[in-house]
């Protein structure tokens, strides 16, 4: 099955990102390597503002963290021109959880974001990680990403 | 324009790093990808110690993102023996944000260097970025930044 | 003298990593380079739990960033079915500690991880590297390191 099949079966549109990146761009491609941007947790195209252990729970920042995979998604597609069959590998993420000193649970969040990629690319999307607790993020969000993919 | 004119014409001067790394190193090549160490803000000699949020205002922080970012630039020129046109493009940053947990503003802070790198190097300083709110920094610091650049 | 010779001198055994990786994988390689997840340090088989600059001093925390270097060192070695000698250069280190506000000796931890890699690799372990203090670690773990690798 392909990628875009997949999306299909679990109802998910991508977009490409909404906001200007202002003085950066939101992916840089070298040799086959795609890097991109930190992306933020948004919702109702605004910033997603929360922080985990104070006024979120683990499983509503996993939530947090599948749809900020989602937007990865929507720029992945935008770098290859649509063609997400382009991606040979998901190969890093950087997962940063806004957190209260008391939250040890950056792993399951970022969970939510590693078991999206799995599902969308199979073998392809299984992917070398970290994930920490940051003090605080741009806008306040919950949850920003950052990913590394190769291209074929 | 080349990149040293456009320096002069900015009245920047650049230095290779002026500590020693100690046991890491201040960047390493492999392939034509250049990677070089956090550097944190440092003035006259020392860190530059601050929170943002607290005894820091997001305006002097771009101001010490912009420093550092000169830094990188100092770095980039001893990694290619003075030569900045062998820089092909600034890939990635990673922005590293001192905050007090109420700070939102790391993304300006960080545009003190996303800027500075586009106006020295035009298209090729277009990169992609995260940027983020941390505990804290080495000595005290403000601000840290990481670089990943590709060579010709 | 091999890496394998110098492990055995520093009475260092290496072992794959003990835990399933869950919904990411431990290394990914991409062209020459290999990516490591985060790995947090461990004791008894347990993720070792403190904060620096509240329940653990500079001098255990550089400890404790040398044990996850040890770690990192076993999965090196799984990546290239036991034969480190394939590592050509360390890339760079991500040193992630777990620090209260007041804490800024993170460079002084890292250390711990960074002169362990000199030791064994000799010039080849010189590396690029961050280190910063986060408001979290995975499971109250004190010390996280990423890294990437250069193959032969």
């Amino acid at each position: 099955m392909s990628v875009q099949q997949r999306l299909q079966e679990m109802n998910i549109t991508l977009a490409p990102p909404s906001y200007p990146a202002g003085a950066f761009v939101h992916f840089v491609q070298t040799g086959n390597l795609l890097f991109l941007s930190g992306h933020i947790a948004r919702r109702d195209g605004k910033s997603w503002t929360a922080r985990l252990g104070a006024d979120m729970a683990t499983e509503q920042g996993r939530d947090a963290a599948r749809s900020v995979a989602i937007d990865l998604l929507g720029t992945l597609s935008a770098a290859t021109n649509g063609d997400l069959e382009r991606i040979q590998r998901i190969v890093k993420l950087l997962v940063l959880v806004s957190s209260d000193p008391s939250f040890t649970e950056q792993h399951l969040v970022a969970n939510g974001a590693s078991e999206l990629f799995k599902e969308v690319f199979g073998d392809r999307g299984a992917h070398a990680r970290s994930a920490f607790g940051v003090a605080q993020l741009p806008l306040g969000s919950c949850v920003e990403i950052e990913l590394i993919a190769e291209l074929k």
